[in-house]
Formats: structure tokens, sequence, C-alpha cells
């Protein structure tokens, strides 16, 4: 039971910076697509709990995290709008450049925590490591497709999706290995950030298709 | 038991103006994007039942309220195929502006039963009022993005989800004040109706935005 | 007990060949759109899984079909690896036209899967139809959402989702004919291909609308 309990501190703080992290990427899109303050709060809120909200409910758990962690509702509200405030008197650019930073921290911790909580619920490995992937990268295409476009992480070429994929297949490998989940979880995060820097560092890209239009 | 007897006939009667409100601007959408008859009933069952239907699924509550009140269903049908056999023959020019009236009562009314109905769960006063906001607004929303546009609820500067907010945050306030239910929820319905209209009567924005797309 | 074990066959046997057949149109309209190949294998999935899941988080069915047959998850990956190998190679050239032939067979076979499923379930008769329309075209709708486009189910004029509603309602009708289900799921599944390929071959058209733009 202290096991459990410490494993449940380690995924509620990895959880509360990957939320940090992909609400940033949130506002920053919304911002860019001019969206009004409320539009830039929802939508920072929907990139920030969207992915975990979809693995809740595709895996039917309840109550959802955000409604247990509610306070975190208020947390998220209040740092949109110092942002929004700060943003306004400094005229920053911000550039797709600037959100891969905090994207790739929460796509990292997020893959660790989805794929833990599937596999605690005696998930078979794929389906885990497709949890860890969904409350990774669908907060972020909610994000896009709100703002009407193409879901970023589908189309770019660059490998994002897979090292999620990658940080899932890690934590299954800990779990068969025997590695404690409060060290596994930590390890499975920190490959799929790494992998996702490196890739970004290199310059990595998917092979292309050679399909035209019609 | 009375009383929660009579509250239920306020809510599914309130709810009731809110779906034909609803079902309007999902109609008249859809035809401003030339969808074909088919895509126009289903737009605007969208926009008539996905707050609620988002709500139900958030909250785990079954049967979904339309399950539960299927006739509905062939209500939302029978007025559909009406509505368009007369546009048809009255070549009306349906405007953003037609749409401004149906889309604030259904917003006020939706907002209401869906805070109450979260209430009901025990739900923390910010939870509900999100779940009010979300019953009322994504309906909305989803209409907005099955029409490939940015839903306008984000965009165009108009007090509308604030209003919700605020209509939420009207029926927690009665809850406090041990208003009975049956008076808070139309109170805080036209709290939301009201601030609505005045806002759109006043032209109101919400101010803008200082940062230049890359 | 036999007849009903009879029927799971005939049910998951079909809804196998529907997955392949929607997974197929998905993969399609994503090399189409360009996106990279991870973005290609998720919209096959989407499009693949997409309906059946909505309607099972709708009729809160747990787990879902993916999850217990979580097997197919592989197949559906090797297959679009294997798929997106040979289009490379081969430099297809493929058209909406190539998709109408997978999209009416998934179609047709996951509208009459969808109904039944929540027949069991004792729904009533136009919550069966509207699950079975459901399971077969918002695969397809995600699809297009994802894509970027407004859903060609809702636009195109052609009978796709009346096709599905026929085929449904062609299960209810079986059942009140006490026809037993096993016979009456190929039955309107067949149907509601008939229907489609039938209105494709005679370029039936739905009437169109005299609404002007604003």
């Amino acid at each position: 039971m202290a096991e459990t309990a410490l494993l449940d501190i380690v995924i509620v703080a990895i959880d509360a910076i990957a939320t940090v992290a992909f609400a940033a990427s949130g506002l920053l899109e919304a911002a860019r697509k001019r969206l009004d303050p409320v539009g830039v709060c929802i939508v920072a809120g929907v990139a920030a709990f969207g992915g975990g909200t979809l693995r809740d409910i595709l895996l039917d758990q309840r109550p959802l995290y955000w409604v247990e962690y509610s306070n975190w509702l208020w947390v998220l509200l209040i740092a949109c709008a110092l942002a929004m405030a700060w943003m306004r008197t400094q005229h920053v650019e911000f550039t797709r450049k600037t959100m891969q930073w905090p994207d790739a921290l929460g796509l990292g911790l997020f893959c660790a925590t989805g794929t833990q909580i599937a596999y605690t619920q005696g998930m078979p490995a794929i389906v885990c490591v497709l949890m860890g992937v969904i409350t990774a990268t669908f907060g972020g295409v909610l994000r896009d497709i709100i703002c009407n476009e193409v879901p970023t992480a589908f189309k770019d070429h660059r490998p994002y999706v897979l090292c999620a994929f990658a940080g899932g297949w890690t934590l299954i490998a800990a779990h068969e290995l025997a590695v404690a989940p409060r060290f596994g979880v930590p390890i499975a995060a920190g490959v799929a950030v790494a992998l996702r820097l490196l890739s970004l560092a290199l310059d990595l890209r998917l092979p292309g298709w050679a399909i035209r239009r019609d």
C-alpha cells in the first residue's frame, strides 16, 4: 500500500507538469489563431485535459481526473488569465518552435502515466500502450481540430506519436523486468521525452509518400 | 419527492425548449454551409443533443437523455423535414443574425439544467458550472467543427461562454442561499439569456490580442 | 445459447470485414491528404474503429470491442504498414471512386451489427437504428473531421446515411417478423450495401437547397 501511495504521488506530480506543459501549448496555438480570451482558455483546457479525459472515457474510469482534482481547473483558469495579461503587455512573438519544448515534455510524461493507468486495470499490452499514446497526443489533436487544422502530429513527418509509442513499450518492458512502477514510470517518460528532443535536434523525418492527389 | 418530481418537469420543459432552439441554430448553419438534407438533419441533431450528450458521457450518466426520451428524435426528424420543405419554397435568406435569438435562448436554458444535473450528483461547484457551460456550448462547438469552422464561440470576441458561466454560478449561489431549485434553475437560465441578449444589444466585445502570427 | 454463440460469430465475422473495409477507406483518404505514415495509421484506425467506439461509449458498453479483440490492433498496424510499403513502390493513383466499394461494404455491415447490439440491450427501435447509423457512418465522419474536411456523408447529396438508416429498419422489421438474428443481421447488411451500390450505379442525388449564403 505504501508502494501504491508513492506511485500515486509520482503519477499526480508527473501529470501536473504535463498538464501545465500542454496547457501552454494550447494557449500558444490559440493565441496564434487569434481566438478570443475565452477561446484561449478553452483550447488551453482541451489541450491539457483532452487526452486524459478521452483515456478515462475509453477505460470507463470515473471520476475523471480533473473532477477528482477539481482545484486544477482554477489553477488553469488563473494561469491562462495571467499568461494572457502578460503576453498582452509584452507583444511576444510566439512561433511553432516555442511550443516544441513544453510539448515534448507533456508528450513523454502523459504517455508514461496513461500507459500505467491502463496497465493497473489489467489491459492487454497493446491497449496499455495505445492508451498512453492517446493520453499523450489527443489533447494536441483536439486542440488542432478545434483550431481547424489537420493535426500537426499526423502530418509534419516528425516522430511524435512514435516517441510516445516507444515510451509506452518501455514501461511495458519495465513491468516485464519487474522494475517497480515508481521507477518505471519516470524512466518511460524520460525515454519518450529524450526521443522527441533527439529527433527534433537531429531533424529526423519520417519517410514520405509518393501518391498524387486526385 | 413532490419537489423532485416538480423539478424534473421544470428541467424537462426547459431542456425541450433549448433543444428546439439549438436544433434551429444547427439547421440554419448547415443550410448556410449547403449541406445536403441528411447532413442538415444530423448537424441539427448534433447541435441540439451534442452538449447534453457530452455532459452525460463525462458524468457517466445513462441512459442518455435522448435515449430516455427517444420520441424527441422523431420530433427532431419531422421538424427538420418540415423546416427544410418550408425553407425550400420560401427562398428565405438566413444570416448569422437570425441565429442569435434561438442560440441565446438555448445557451441560457441548457447552462442552468446542465449545472443542476451535475449539482444533483454532488460534484464540486467549479465542475457543476463547467458541466453547465459544456451542455450549453458544446452542441454549437461540435456543429461548427463538423461544418469545418473554428467555433464561433471561441473567436468572435462576444461574451457567449461567459454568459453561460455566469448563469451557472447564479445557480450555485441560489443553492447556497437555499433557494428551491425549481426557482433557482429558471432564474439562472434567465440571467444567462439576459446577459447574452444584453451583450448583443450593447455590442460588447471581449478585449483583443496583440500577438502577431508567425 | 447455441443461437447466441452462432450470432456472436456472425457479428464478429461481419465486423471484421467492415473494419478492414473502413480501414482501407481511412488509409486512402489519409494518403490523399498526404499525411505522414503515423497519421495514415491513426486515420485508418479512427475510420475503422471510430464508429463502433462511439456506439460503445453511448451505450456504456465495456470493454470496447477493440479492447476485447485487441489482436485486431496488431492486424491493423501491420496491414497499414504493408499497404503503405506497397503503395510506395506502385505509385498508384487513388481517387474518391476507389474508396466507394470498401466504403459501401463497411457501411452496410456496421449498420446491421450496430443496430443489433443496441437491440440486444433493449433500446427503443429509433435508438437502435440511430446506433446502427452512428456505427456505420461516424468512423468516416471522424476521418473527414481529422482530415479537416466537411464530412462527405453530409454534403455530397448522395444517399449514404439513408442507406444505413434503411438497413437498420430492415433489421428491426426482421425482429418484428421473428426472423432469427443470425439471418436478420446479414439480410439487413445486404439491404444497406445493395441500396448504396444501387444509388451509386444510378447516380441518385438527394434534393438540393435554395438558400443563399450571407
